[in-house]
């Protein structure tokens, strides 16, 4: 592939905030006459949403953790394929709300299947296309599900309903995530007011990549 | 898992009559009272029949060989977690109609993703649960493709319609996942008359467990 664009991915647990700092970056960056690609998996492709509607129908629930973690590298790729990687040989910047880091923080960590395992499907999804900068969003994982569960506004799906330990468990994944790819990924404090947050990330990217 | 019974899997190109032989064996070994149990992915797993829905989609034309990979490795999970193991793990004979060494010779070697790589996810999916034998049809993929086009009881899906090359290259694939489990995998002449073909694999499973 050609890879003349930049691949930024945002990580984060649950009400975290990315979705609505991403669409703020997103527009300053087009307003800069930036080419710039929002997105996130599984992104209006059909094979990927089809995909996804399997892994979140709330009949589902006998699902095994091993076969949603296959499905989302599954619905990973395919986005990949039909949306990223062109973009990126057309040279956009894109933007992806949650990548692997999330399989190795939810699937890996918080699920138990182990964070070495899940990677090992990722590669074979991604044929080493890592991010050029992972931005994560840090929050207290209390507070995050206190704002997903106050947002009436969202459909709640079965992700959303897991209790409070599994997503105290997600955090504590994406802090061993972090340790290991700490070239790749910066962290942002998502505790702050959503404009800081926002003029936080808009630095990060510009001071790397402006 | 307390794996009491015997994990049996057949394989073989399109066409090389696996489906009929299956049910003949198994009214033969049920009718001398062992307990047996008949299946095939997704067979009958709801999650797994969503995915195998999927891939056979003829919408999904645009589905990237790894993305196919990746599903026929989840199918397989939930189908093995819900079907297979508790039956092993009740005694049951299983007698499964394709499985790992499948997606080695169409996605491994035909569809040129390379057999360690598809191992290594189907390793991920299956958590070590190998077949203790796999019955190979051995029939000319020209032959097994002309059966499948002449049968007009069945409806021909996506990859019934792949090219005649592409039933070659499933072929050598077999031919080489073969040399790599020599001690597992057995070939049966599948060009004989059915009769002929069901007493063969009679013999083969009776003179190994019985």
């Amino acid at each position: 592939m050609d890879r003349k664009g930049i691949f930024i991915t945002i990580e984060g647990p649950e009400g975290a905030g990315k979705t609505t700092v991403i669409s703020e970056i997103g527009k300053r960056l087009q307003n800069e006459g930036h080419k710039v690609l929002l997105t996130r998996e599984p992104g209006g492709i059909k094979i990927a949403e089809d995909i996804r509607g399997i892994i979140l129908d709330n009949d589902n629930t006998a699902m095994d953790p091993k076969t949603e973690a296959l499905l989302y590298a599954a619905a990973r790729r395919q986005h990949l394929v039909e949306k990223v990687i062109p973009a990126l040989a057309e040279g956009y910047l894109v933007l992806c709300d949650r990548f692997v880091d999330s399989s190795l923080a939810y699937q890996g960590h918080a699920r138990g299947i182990g964070i070495d395992d899940i990677m090992k499907i990722n590669e074979f999804a991604i044929d080493g296309l890592m991010p050029d900068l992972t931005i994560f969003f840090d929050i207290d994982p209390a507070e995050g599900l206190a704002r997903v569960m106050n947002n009436q506004e969202r459909e709640q799906n079965r992700l959303d309903k897991e209790a409070l330990s599994f997503h105290e468990s997600v955090y504590e994944g994406y802090e061993e995530v972090i340790r290991r790819y700490e070239q790749r990924i910066i962290r942002t404090d998502a505790n702050l007011e959503k404009e800081l947050v926002t003029e936080n990330v808009y630095q990060i990217i510009a001071s790397r990549f402006m």
